[in-house]
């Protein structure tokens, strides 16, 4: 069984993510709703681009990145892979790097966590 | 003026990218060839995809995936800021997570570096 | 009420430590007892030494360090904050890194997961 | 030629540390002289305690606490190796987490960069 990307998930925070669809290289785009945020301006749904592989025993490493250019400077990575966890439930195993926007070189140390 | 990820990019451990196009939405695609590796196969240029975001003053964030599915079952995210260097040069501050195949759940803590 | 690291702690992987005391200053040490492990030979409990905040809220932030040297040449770093739990159930979060050590310069970029 | 983190240090921000003496079990204390700092109150001089190998190599791995109580609430650890650069000169790598004091346990997302 392949591993697909395709539909929503959702974290422990409570961030859910739509995968309109996987194409045939593995691409994908969608949404990523955060439940939460360092940004002053309100929240909004945030477009998604990224890939997987397309490996057949459904355990693919995978990657993307979430632009939050509706209400901040800042842009998020995530990577991980899909494990099948008891029964049919997938499971999504993931880390991940938000990047801040800063004024200069030497605040760069502190701009991502 | 703003940033543009377009074009050939280099990092100091000898790494080297192309981005083809950046679209209006600041999504873009390309490949990336990395001078480094953990895998066991030979290197071979990758493909890559992400997003930036696109202000006016130069120093966008942006993001973007890499799938090493020709060599490897790894996927790496970076993620970065673009900087107006001394003169013309722009400098691209990036951070990353790499992440390896394992086989089960609780090898998940070691699969990211 | 005070935050104290003193005591036996314990993670979702299993992993242990044991907090002998905390000076007057903050500084600690004590012993891990890792359940998980990415080297050759078999696990064992490894000395651990540190330093946490004495905030008075019973949130502070600590930090400490894992030397593995009896069976492997690797240091992890711990960083994170106690909270108080439901009831009396004090919860510590923490990220780590683990460096792993290499042979060159070269091989810097992949020894720290 | 072993490694022994005794005395000055300087990283390429302009942060510098001084080790004052290693114990024969590879612990260490210090001070950090940070160059950089999110925190509002002036930056002090800050305690450090860790730990490092003692590899006869001179390639040591090692892990440090740095407490900076003086003028915020937060924790940094670093973890990293030794390299013998050209001529005599040591080089270290290391790689660093910064842990911020939150108010709960849903902000504790942030915390760490």
């Amino acid at each position: 069984q392949q591993c697909d990307l395709t539909g929503w998930w959702e974290n422990e925070l409570g961030s859910r993510m739509h995968v309109s669809a996987v194409d045939s290289q593995g691409n994908f785009s969608g949404e990523y709703h955060t439940a939460v945020s360092s940004a002053q301006k309100p929240i909004e749904p945030s477009p998604l681009i990224g890939s997987q592989h397309l490996d057949e025993d459904g355990q693919c490493t995978f990657g993307f990145t979430v632009n939050w250019k509706k209400f901040s400077d800042s842009t998020a990575v995530f990577v991980g892979q899909c494990f099948a966890g008891d029964g049919e439930e997938e499971i999504l195993q993931t880390a991940w790097l938000l990047r801040e926007k800063v004024d200069s070189l030497p605040s760069d140390w502190k701009a991502t966590r």
